[in-house]
């Protein structure tokens, strides 16, 4: 049987050797595996734009994939390095809420404590768990070792999630409007501003506001407005996000990483 | 037989999850397929960049490789997406132009149209095709999937190229000179200033102008002239470079893309 | 038997097709090799980094692998490309010096000069090696070909390494203090200062000294400290390293390269 398929998430950036480093490792223990990069340029220790990169590209690969994210501000302390599994997968992060903006509580299958020492690179370092811990157990993973060989049952660990928008009505000129209050949560390397609001069901997107401008209506395309135009749609991740055509949102509208947003639906 | 090998250029950049998305598309159907990066930090949008990096690279894989590039501007709208045969490698990518910066129109030996719905993943998103309709058929490609079977025949399509060139004639202190007037088409990650111009056959170069400055005579290797000096070669693409030894041109002469640049030969 | 696994460092960024052109050339020799990116992202022809970060990753990659570095000014004059064997794997680097901070004098087992013509694409340009002579040989050496089939023995090489610590001694109200007089070799990405001064062994770490500032004794882990606050620690390439919890070090200190650092020791 093939090794499994291993992905990586890191903070590690680009310019240096730590990535390479992880795979010397990787392949030392898994030498046919397969590793892919999801993306080692998340800002040091961003906890959220982490999970919102690894979410969006980790639900797109197949069953029986091992992923791992190395982003992990308490690296040397007594924090956990966690494993879990969910949709037929294995999760490998440090306990630090980053799990919760991939996985639904009740798609955990299974919530392990990596304590498996003999497992581990000798000596462990205090700065490099990514090399000494997470590599190795990823590998032996991708050869098949269960999950349950890590270590025990992890009852409870942190779990971050997106800010919930907060749902209002109000009626306006004698029309009932649905208020949806959120923020922008990430913002994408080509300047568009993604939100934590969704559609509702059932209900039209009349308007989205930000402090830099009013977006009238949602759009299917960037290019269903003029070039240089603002407009509103669905993001391939599902959430509003706001957009210029052939531009930059966050240039051309000033904004920034928390920037309130507010949708405005009416019922169609 | 081994899946065939694809490779990947996209305006993604490396600071989101989008390029790993579309491999976990790749590794869904067709999880033994070699995937390898051409160039993801494209300025977004930007064709002819993307050509000529496009170009540079793949010209050097084996055949029966399945080339995929998305930089596409128009995503979401009516554009088409094609498949083009060409030595003995597929071609994908959106109908704006780009293939005519890797392929000459007589190599191409089949266009199609991919219209093969029930391959692409579902629902379609309206602003990533490169997951939901370039991965799912570069996967199948590779798998072995003909052409054919992506959509029908595509009579025409958008075919940019360089600018040509200009070439004249000059009598310069009794003796010929061919002038070929043309500009700097793309300034590498080092600085060079690679332009759209080639050595004639049976001339000589005598000097490079640029507003910047002229330059005498061709060097063969960066380090023929000494540091920081300026110097004409030929790129490893073929065209004329300027680049400084152990700098930068563009910095050095203040040059830009769209640059004019004169190349004086004589007869040898 | 599987082709032996190839790994890349380059100074060609990620912004051109040029690490693109040389994976296609080793697919075209070598189909089914594995091919690892150490780091492509080197400052053009610093040797020194090239050397920290190639050292930082390929000792852990298993024996039988083909490591490849391009960062070569040179390339194009006369300067040679080297082959090396060393820890059961094989080195390809340019006759730079670049080699000595890798190995060991001693580890090496044989050192030849790539003269094998045969093997090269041709024409060889004059300005990418990488892809004209390097791609080539290390598909070949992937395949099985062995060292010395490159070329003849090279008896002497350039063999850059990390500058030598000055230690001296020196009595501080009435105890016995080691110094050890260094400098700050290496900026990462997380704007950590890596140094060139190891610990001594049967003696405790007392201060670090820069000119941005003093550092008492050695933590185990970035979290140790308030976040915000220095610290000295084992960087995990075993050298002394100055950090910032959650933070970056050389903006703190306004540390440089090169900058010198002074670590006081104690018998212990």
């Amino acid at each position: 049987m093939s090794p499994r398929l291993i992905t990586l998430l890191t903070d590690f950036g680009s310019r240096d050797g730590y990535v390479g480093a992880m795979k010397g490792v990787i392949a030392r223990f898994a030498p046919e595996a397969r590793v892919v990069d999801i993306c080692h340029e998340i800002h040091p220790q961003d906890i959220r734009r982490a999970g919102i990169v690894w979410a969006e590209a980790v639900r797109f690969f197949p069953e029986a994939s091992v992923h791992v994210a190395v982003v992990d501000p308490g690296v040397g302390t007594r924090r956990r390095i966690l494993g879990f599994e969910a949709r037929g997968s294995v999760f490998l992060a440090a306990d630090n809420g980053l799990i919760g903006y991939v996985l639904g509580r009740r798609e955990i299958r299974r919530s392990v404590e990596v304590k498996c020492r003999e497992l581990f690179l000798t000596p462990v370092s205090s700065t490099f768990h990514g090399r000494d811990i997470f590599a190795p157990i990823a590998a032996r993973l991708s050869m098949g070792l269960d999950l349950d060989a890590l270590g025990p049952h992890a009852r409870s660990f942190r779990f971050e999630t997106l800010p919930r928008p907060r749902i209002s009505r109000r009626r306006l000129r004698g029309k009932e409007r649905v208020l949806a209050r959120g923020e922008v949560v990430h913002v994408d390397a080509f300047g568009n501003a993604i939100t934590n609001l969704r559609r509702l069901e059932g209900s039209k997107l009349e308007a989205l506001e930000t402090g830099g401008g009013r977006i009238r209506g949602l759009s299917r395309a960037y290019a269903d407005v003029e070039p240089g135009e603002v407009l509103a749609l669905v993001a391939s991740s599902g959430f509003l996000e706001i957009a210029v055509n052939g531009g930059s949102a966050v240039e051309s509208l000033r904004l920034r990483r928390g920037d309130p947003v507010v949708a405005w639906f009416s019922r169609s």
